[in-house]
């Protein structure tokens, strides 16, 4: 990979997915995991027809379930070719035998495909505390079928609530790298634990160096900077495969440029898909202190329980936007703080403008209510995501599972 | 004050408040602050007849309301021995005019009651972003009447959706000291910035210095380790006042025992009466590696709105519980938690144990529902309070304001 800086763009493809990119191939099936509806998956398999050089990054919680640890082993030599996922059941809070389970869905993929079960990555989600129901995967395993198309049906498989399956891929301008990508972000079969899962492949040609440090900084400017609820789930993860079918040189800038935007957009797809939800808030934060300053004031902003309510009743009660950035850690000079509603100034120089009050409520009622501080510090910039808090949450998060 | 240790225990007094305590008046009276109701009551002023030594705890947040600042002025001394409180407007960031206006706010008290005006603290709750209606001060504060039994009016001033006037006293056994004290929570008459307000008031002679650690530790214990929804206030004041009108010695640990009954009594008031709450949640930690992480896990645990909408709906779904812990940043190991709901073994050893589902969730559908979580690493212990999160939430936080 060269680090000559490219110019080249990036082309959305229209339908892509996770098997856009040469050389991947995907399926899934239905195997009883979950309660049956209209078209439900919940077992799924991502195939590279060639070995990958391959990243991940994983929940941050003490409590880390079977399959990411699984991962994180199988990751230590930087390669890996495919990856089992499964709705209905995290592989949680479950002990040695989750280790032993885990290990197996590996194997038994690794057996299908004719590879080392090292070169098998797992993930699963759904209730915590149940052991894997092997039966079913002993048995949904090896009558999988995989296709160039398959990658709709993988992002279907990893879906609990999600109101939609979240896929896109990217194709660099004249026929260059491709990058695609499925995620799965809060919502439960059974309304349990929110889990974070995102899959992503390129068909570039990338060191497993350059890939994971690519893939921590992508991550850090979009699944880190989203928030639904505050909680973080024991089996996030979000894993990136490199196959190098596209025989050809690709540049460093343009290849993190494509990453981030992929990982941008899936991001994006998740907060506006939060439980509940009926908007996305957008928070970008300028003229903080430094970059790890205004990150936190930008997340602070986007998960403040009164921010989120604020914007499910179109109420622009700004006050609780500045008693967020106040409480963040971040460094605030009240008399600087300007705030804006999309184009509307709100606050000037920390003291409130006159503003009109039916624009700001229309703007207030659009699917996504962009926020903009400027904190006239310094060059510290970010933007954070997340989505407004509706009644609806909590009747999902309130309902009898067991 | 002798720091000989005490034996003798507290008594709670009935329909004690805040001028049960020897020598403080209070008063309270309407003056179009807020929308009237029935009794309601928007300024307030508790007096003491001697000068009395004097501490205070505010809130963190970066963004301070002008009478919290001014309040940190005035107690740069130690002294105070007056409180004007007002509910229907916060005086924040209401810029150079907002500390102009709590100045005068002092001012009047201080006229009416014969003091320096720096003897005066000033609180204020409601909707911020307004500037002080200072005519009504003018016209309010002179004609405030004081009372013994004023306290109970000083509590319904302060109120706003509170559900119920948050009073308390308690005094040692055989004619000793009495502690009393009134809050507010989480609730506005304009729903906007939840304001945490506390005023506490002994007759015991106690010294400045010890009076502010004193009230550091109880507040440590008690007023941050509750929460309702992590947004912090900008207005946030625990104020205590000790006058020494009980000519006798008085324990310093009998002293902070019964500052902190007091204090922990009407944190669990307020986290009980969160807005749309129908129930108290407690969350004790034991055997964490040490206090700090005790409290970090109490906290985190009790501040999840997964664990939150669970207990909202009687739902025993523990593994939110371990989730929450895990991202708390306190130490954990998985295979030595232990997790009970009330006297219900829910977790042995980090695996789920089977228990009576009908038991357990009668257990969530009490008043007060106790979680425990034992750690097994060493002696940390610490209790948090939160409450349930419920539709009513969203719908109070989200109705429309200006």
């Amino acid at each position: 990979m060269s680090s000559q800086s490219s110019s080249q763009g990036i082309d959305l493809i229209p339908g892509g997915t996770i098997t856009t990119p040469r050389g991947f191939l995907g399926g899934a099936t239905y195997t009883g995991l979950k309660e049956r509806r209209q078209d439900t998956l919940d077992l799924g398999l991502l195939f590279s027809e060639v070995p990958c050089t391959a990243a991940g990054v994983f929940t941050n919680n003490r409590v880390k379930a079977a399959p990411v640890i699984l991962c994180q082993r199988h990751l230590s030599d930087g390669r890996a070719q495919a990856i089992v996922a499964n709705s209905g059941c995290a592989n949680a809070c479950t002990g040695e035998r989750g280790f032993d389970d885990a290990a197996e869905v590996a194997a038994l993929a690794a057996e299908k495909l004719g590879l080392a079960p090292g070169d098998v990555l797992v993930a699963s989600t759904g209730p915590i505390g149940l052991p894997l129901p092997m039966p079913r995967f002993r048995e949904g395993i090896p009558r999988l079928s995989l296709s160039p198309e398959g990658g709709h049906q993988l992002a279907k498989a990893i879906m609990t609530t999600d109101t939609f399956a979240k896929e896109i891929a990217v194709r660099e301008k004249e026929g260059g790298f491709s990058v695609g990508g499925i995620a799965k972000g809060a919502g439960m079969i059974h309304p349990d634990l929110a889990t974070m899962l995102c899959f992503l492949t390129t068909d570039a040609a990338v060191e497993a160096d350059f890939l994971q440090s690519a893939l921590e900084k992508a991550v850090n400017t979009s699944f880190n900077m989203i928030t639904i609820d505050g909680d973080t789930s024991p089996n996030d993860s979000v894993i990136l495969l490199a196959n190098a079918r596209l025989e050809r040189e690709v540049h460093a800038e343009a290849f993190q440029a494509a990453l981030e935007d992929v990982c941008i957009r899936l991001a994006r797809y998740i907060a506006g898909d939060g439980e509940g939800a009926t908007r996305l808030i957008e928070v970008k934060v300028e003229g903080a202190h430094n970059l790890a300053e205004a990150r936190l004031a930008a997340r602070t902003i986007a998960s403040s329980p009164l921010v989120k309510a604020m914007v499910h009743g179109g109420d622009p009660n700004w006050g609780r936007i500045i008693a967020a950035l106040g409480r963040s850690g971040s460094e605030v000079v009240e008399s600087r703080i300007d705030l804006y509603l999309d184009h509307l100034c709100l606050v000037r120089s920390g003291l409130p403008l006159e503003f009109d009050e039916g624009e700001a409520k229309a703007i207030l009622s659009r699917s996504e209510v962009p926020f903009r501080v400027c904190l006239n510090l310094s060059q510290g910039e970010a933007k954070a995501w997340g989505c407004d808090l509706s009644e609806e949450y909590v009747t999902i998060n309130s309902a009898y599972t067991t």
